[in-house]
């Protein structure tokens, strides 16, 4: 997508060929810097301090990871040692395991003099995938936001979003961005409601920088306002990303997801989650017992980090000191509140039928 | 309540004996100061810039402020001009117009020569009412939190609050709060979740300060944390006070209550609602389409006020430039998802009958 009218992608191979240079995601919205990652270590730290986050650009992350740490020495003891610092970084998104058993499965195979270069290829591969994934959830999501626009009679469709799942979260065009990205580019008018997501602030900081970059309309408003604007019939979808999906259609995604549901089901407000199947975990049915919710540092709850008036960005206490905090940062929507899902190969209810229908070849396993 | 050992009310006379001293809550938690007020106008500022606020401790504060209004000239054009100037303050707490248009009807009758005294005599007594009822508000709410405590086998008694409706929105004991001070001035276990309440974060400044600083155990968490909390049992009621409650048990109360209230009745969480019976508006039924929700100033949601490294109060921007916001101060529950109401006569249903079989010289009314 475009910055200042330069063209990026989260992720990319730098100028010297073989650092990996990403955007620093803790800077925006007031600072647009590259950051240039040299080593596995370097990888995992920006995975884990969340320079980058958002479960697909995770997992392309966690892969050029391993590219990297394979550099110096590529044999088997490292590429286990790589695979395990990076898969300990995140709990929760699937994407970032999903990824290293690729990673691992075909760099095992390959003999230790091409490792290197077969390993920057996969990546690669991964990262060029998650694009195209997300440009079929454009495509497919595009139809639901075009048919809600026939009813709103040249008025905007009225989106409801939460955290980040935009282009920033993936490679390019992003999860629950994309359809909006999709319409935006053909002219159907769309108004996103953006939530602020605290504790981290991605959908002020990120999600309003990006629709604000491509000139999208929107609105940034806090957490708790959007069950009242859905009463006050003043939301026409709810569209978010998710960080892993189960068979069943269980939805893990930024805590708060789950509530916005809740207020979307209880006014007849559609409830879509839009992830590139490489989030759906095949292996767990029950979302709320089986995916590991993960707690985050207690600081992002009582600091926030912000622009103060000498331009810099600082962080400001918010919390009475001395009072203990909490913060699980997933949360997890039952299929039940999801209206549908929708992925690169198409719209489908959020259940294990559904899933199956666009995924047959899991059917059985 | 007590703050570092000395009883404080949250609005009272100042040494002068005319001049009314309040606690300057735009200041708290990192500073504990009072502010004098010294006319009408004073008052008026300080229900609007949020130096003072809870629906109790507003209605309070606009007494006081007509006394101030009157001091210089007595006569029925400055009463008409000053309750007019407090009235306009705050548009969705109806204790303000309850106490106003009390204040109105006492002072009309009375001779402009006695009327600052009959008003600082009137104010006076809304303030000991309120903290009367807050009182009984507590014993009443107390006999929940027990009941809960059988259950727990020794473990604490989980309470997610929402917002202050502590002794700080109120005089003294507050509403929601009330029968926490008042269960664990008995010895009872209980630890408080408090939703840090985005925009403004009353929850975590002001509701963890009140906690912290009288002893009671409590946890702040992100708006969006308390479904996740609830969808793992780890929440065993929800208590918040209220600005506006309809004749037939719909609750106004702090943007995102309605997220709260969604998320107990879909995990069996039971959802009480406390509030002193001037809050309860006899006049209006449908709460959603009746209730005039106050829309507050974009720079609550674009800039967030903390204390920063150099100890000094600082606001920081978090919202991506240029990005506009919204920002509705409250939504409304709908009665079907509280458990009961609270008030300083017990505890009803959340419906006409209920709130009549505690108030029923209002029937037929």
């Amino acid at each position: 997508m475009r910055v200042r009218g330069v063209s990026y992608r989260t992720i990319s191979i730098a100028d010297d060929g073989w650092s990996v240079a990403v955007i620093d995601q803790t800077r925006l919205p007031f600072s647009f810097e590259l950051m240039h990652l040299h080593s596995a270590e370097q990888a995992a730290s920006a995975i884990r301090d969340m320079v980058v986050r958002g479960a697909p650009l995770i997992g392309v992350t966690a892969a050029y990871g391993v590219a990297l740490g394979l550099r110096a020495d590529a044999g088997d003891a490292t590429l286990r040692r790589v695979i395990g610092l990076l898969g300990s970084t995140r709990p929760t998104a699937v994407n970032l395991r999903w990824a290293l058993s690729r990673m691992e499965g075909v760099l095992r195979n390959e003999p230790v003099s091409s490792r290197v270069e077969r390993a920057y290829v996969e990546a690669a591969s991964i990262a060029d995938e998650d694009v195209a994934a997300c440009a079929g959830i454009g495509r497919h999501g595009a139809i639901i936001l075009q048919r809600l626009s026939d009813r709103r009679e040249g008025q905007p469709v009225r989106v409801l979003t939460h955290c980040n799942a935009g282009w920033l979260a993936c490679v390019d065009w992003g999860t629950a961005l994309a359809p909006i990205y999709a319409v935006h580019g053909l002219g159907v008018a769309v108004h996103v409601l953006v939530d602020e997501t605290r504790p981290r602030n991605q959908g002020a900081a990120l999600t309003a920088f990006e629709l604000g970059a491509h000139g999208v309309p929107h609105t940034v408003i806090a957490d708790n306002a959007g069950g009242h604007l859905m009463q006050q019939g003043l939301v026409d979808v709810c569209l978010v990303g998710s960080d892993r999906t189960t068979a069943t259609g269980d939805v893990a995604n930024k805590i708060g997801t789950y509530l916005k549901a809740l207020a979307a089901h209880d006014n007849g407000v559609p409830f879509y989650a839009a992830l590139p199947s490489s989030t759906i975990d095949w292996t767990i049915e029950d979302g709320v017992g089986a995916i590991p919710i993960e707690e985050r540092p207690g600081r992002e709850v009582t600091h926030v980090r912000g622009r103060a008036d000498d331009g810099k960005l600082h962080e400001v206490e918010v919390v009475a000191p001395g009072s203990p905090v909490a913060n699980p940062a997933f949360d997890v929507t039952p299929a039940r509140l999801v209206t549908g899902i929708i992925t690169e190969r198409g719209v489908a209810p959020a259940s294990r039928a559904g899933l199956l229908s666009l995924y047959p070849e899991r059917a059985g396993r």
